[in-house]
């Protein structure tokens, strides 16, 4: 699973290129603002995928889905077709239930697009569940990888 | 339901209106051609919700969901930002377990994109289902409606 | 122009429905997350519409755009497939050279989704530039008649 | 330039891994179906970007552009989240201002999606171009390695 997961884990950061293609611009000829929270996501799956932690796995195994909760986002700079991005996690917060995510999205070292997601563990039936010990374990340290340097 | 319906059935046709949004538009400046499918689908959706058939309701009433099969996409004339479109609805065939539709999307009364699908009637499991009998009839009354003419 | 904007203007709120289709939905069975900005962008459009301010007019006439700089997410309680939602939106501040809106996505009167966001006025070279006199005019007309109440 | 393309050519077939995300399903639990002309858009660009082509730069420095003209879609059999896909990309005409391309959306080795696309080399103004020859040579030196075999 872990050769399959995508970009790479280094010092409590998790590094995930992104291209961006037609279908992730707009008229203005810059990023659709939305699709932002696309990359954001695919960056944290790979990063928990890294982790041996995959979505589909969760809800068959354990009936466990996540939710965002909460969302903010600065938009700095914007970018354009054929640009070729990176998005950088980490975990800031590792609760019994939640997660708080740092991500950013950087063109040449710079920051375009810098957010910070609350994210909740829940039931399939939506409500809230504690992550199991082990996969909080693995979070706590790729968290604590980060922080120690 | 049939009241909350959008668009309107004319003589075997649904007429559904469509604004342009910058999330469907790209860097060139038009409408992606990917959405033109989003367009499509949010159509028939409301094609069948005036039949009184709803994708939620036919999975969890029935167990039974639809999948597109096959599609034929002709691209005329690009649509732009802004752009108040029609998205015109037929039903050209109606099979035990399977549906054609013709489909376009117009403006100012002139055709853009020109669609063909045929779906299928699944199982949840992904198996071929026959449509329910009165279910075959509705669509079959809408699609004589517009042969009749 | 006015006469084909969507949804409608009350008290200083502009009140736009939304239907949930396949498209906006994901594998959990609930609406993706990125698309509440879809929503909300159609909906700012539609209320700057009734105010006869359309993005592909101000590009053309003005070579002014807009872009969202921050925005910050609550998602209170999710959406499913064939819900039909709708979204409010608030003018809170009208500057020289931006604006912060407040959007609410709600079903059957309770809140599900709240957003605050922050758009600024640019040049097509992406550098600020002020709101033409008359179109902030047309934008504090609106928020004060919903402060008025 | 080259080094930076995703994705890879062999014997006249362009290769690119594509995972399935949230953002690509749909309350059915599979990928939503406009989505593969995502990934086969994906696909023709770092395709086109191993021979020197990018559509940005093309507008930039020839201004030309590229248009689907025409498209079919086979839908074999569903994708879901996590699912780790190939798209294989071919050229099948090279034309002097079209191309026809055939794409095929596989896991396992197994067909899943079949498509077949006409695109058409366009002026800025949406007038047909013709291809710059050097850029055909290339496309065409690409689709001669393949039938070479």
């Amino acid at each position: 699973m872990t050769t399959e997961a995508a970009g790479a884990l280094q010092d409590g950061v998790h590094v995930f290129p992104v291209r961006v293609y037609f279908e992730d611009t707009d008229a203005g000829g810059i990023v659709y603002y939305a699709n932002y929270l696309c990359f954001a996501e695919r960056a944290r799956s790979e990063m928990l995928r890294h982790l041996s932690i995959e979505s589909g796995r969760m809800v068959d195994d354990l009936s466990l889905a996540s939710a965002v909760k909460r969302c903010s986002m600065d938009f700095v700079k914007p970018e354009k077709l054929d640009d070729l991005l990176t998005v950088e996690t980490r975990l800031c917060g590792v609760g019994g239930a939640s997660l708080v995510v740092d991500q950013r999205v950087l063109r040449d070292a710079k920051d375009l697009v810098r957010m910070e997601l609350k994210l909740a563990c829940m039931s399939l039936e939506g409500r809230p569940a504690r992550l199991p010990a082990d996969i909080r374990q693995r979070l706590e340290d790729f968290k604590n990888t980060g922080q120690a340097k």
